[in-house]
């Protein structure tokens, strides 16, 4: 049987194509948020999701990110990354000139406010829930519009796309996670996602932790705080570090940070992302 | 002649609050977004811009932590932090039975969504440019639609408030800054954020330049990570300090960090924030 993979969608978003550069044979399965996608994967209508995490460009996905802290019991399985070119998308006969509105998703519209500026200055921008709905929306308008989507997406809605590549920086890449109710196995390159809070004097305990890290020698490959939620100024740190959570000198360094930290989680040690 | 202050608008905003709770006998000039302000003052037009940075729920507003890193020239002067209470708006006379549409800013989408979900499951719901204007949009639509905006939008706009502190959690603080031309002077109780970044290994990097504020009991009131937006996976460090940038162990913890850093930008030395 198909892995059944669910996915942010609607189809011809990024992350359905990265949900089908990650298993080309699988059953897709489209849902509406990224909250419905840990949903469906929890209560096995899926056997996998595949969230963005974050952008190149735009930073973290905070809204995965906090479903991941605070509510979800899912473990990140695969990471992957893929380029994001955007392409302004048209009704079929409609002119550039006549453009009154720009749809898209936020993420999607920041990744091309310049573009937007320049060309659309004055313009209206409405936000859209997912790059795919956005060419829905605007085939829906009677407004002349446009969308900034993807080429799959004008495809597979009746429109046209006017330019490609819009994005105001070429280095346009978004990070992918595949959420699993199992654990990766080890493989010798992997990465561990970790979060953690403190009671108190969190950033002198912050600086403590990294040397748990910094002393094993383990790689901290990106440090990251949110809000905890409670208390403006306090926060929850988000770190990847190099190694699995079953290496030696991993399984030390998060036993020393689970004694100074008041909460701690291990998203999941995965495989590192490599496209060769 | 009275300060003119420019605040991310329009009337009826949090950020308008933010404005009159920082200086109520300032002629008040609202701009449509967050980088408009920033022109306003490097452009002269405003002495003073007031533009939010960060929510209790929701974290950092990421743009105007992006115009203060690439592209601003101002600095922060002032910081200060107000309750956000959200309320329901609607037109007189609708009932919320009716309501198919719910409009405001995806910030404070993001801080309702437990009440959208359970009171209005299923209802659309759609981004605005600012809780005001989510007023005005939720005003011209000629289905039924709600806005979650402030009393004040509501008052401003001709609308009815339906419900009170809808938000999630009552802890709902945002932090603003004013920006300004000129530097905030020594007042013995400050704070400086710097923005800083490396050629490589940067998370090693990093802990050695937390150890340059550990050594001369500097504390670190907050470490932030966002894209360089060249890079996945390498980042612009954000860190707010205790201390005066004239301070003797913070001037000398900047020099180290200077060396270490390929790029450092100093945002402000401040006051810090309290409401006592």
């Amino acid at each position: 049987m198909a892995n059944r993979v669910a996915y942010f969608g609607p189809a011809g978003t990024f992350t359905e194509a990265a949900a089908l550069s990650y298993d080309s044979e699988a059953a897709l399965l489209p849902f509406p948020s990224i909250s419905a996608v840990f949903s469906a994967v929890e209560s096995q209508l899926a056997d996998e999701g595949v969230v963005p995490i974050e952008n190149s460009l735009e930073g973290s996905v905070t809204e995965t990110l906090d479903i991941l802290i605070h509510e979800s019991t899912l473990t990140i399985y695969r990471e992957l990354a893929i380029p994001i070119d955007h392409c302004l998308i048209i009704a079929p006969g409609r002119s550039l000139r006549d453009i009154a509105v720009i749809y898209s998703h936020p993420q999607a519209i920041g990744q091309c406010r310049r573009y937007i500026e320049k060309k659309f200055p004055g313009v209206q921008v409405m936000a859209a829930l997912s790059t795919a709905s956005a060419v829905q929306d605007m085939m829906r308008n009677e407004i002349p519009a446009a969308a900034i989507s993807t080429a799959r997406a004008a495809d597979i809605y009746g429109a046209m796309v006017a330019e490609k590549g819009i994005q105001d920086n070429t280095a346009n890449l978004t990070r992918f996670i595949i959420l699993s109710r199992r654990d990766s196995n080890r493989t010798g390159r992997d990465k561990t996602s970790i979060c953690f809070s403190f009671r108190d004097d969190e950033p002198g305990m912050l600086y403590s932790v990294m040397g748990e890290f910094a002393l094993r020698n383990i790689n901290l490959a990106k440090v990251e705080s949110r809000p905890n939620k409670e208390v403006l100024g306090r926060y929850i740190f988000l770190v990847d570090i190099d190694g699995h959570k079953e290496d030696q000198g991993v399984m030390e360094a998060l036993a020393a940070l689970s004694h100074k930290a008041s909460m701690m989680k291990i998203l999941g040690s995965y495989p590192r992302y490599s496209n060769k």
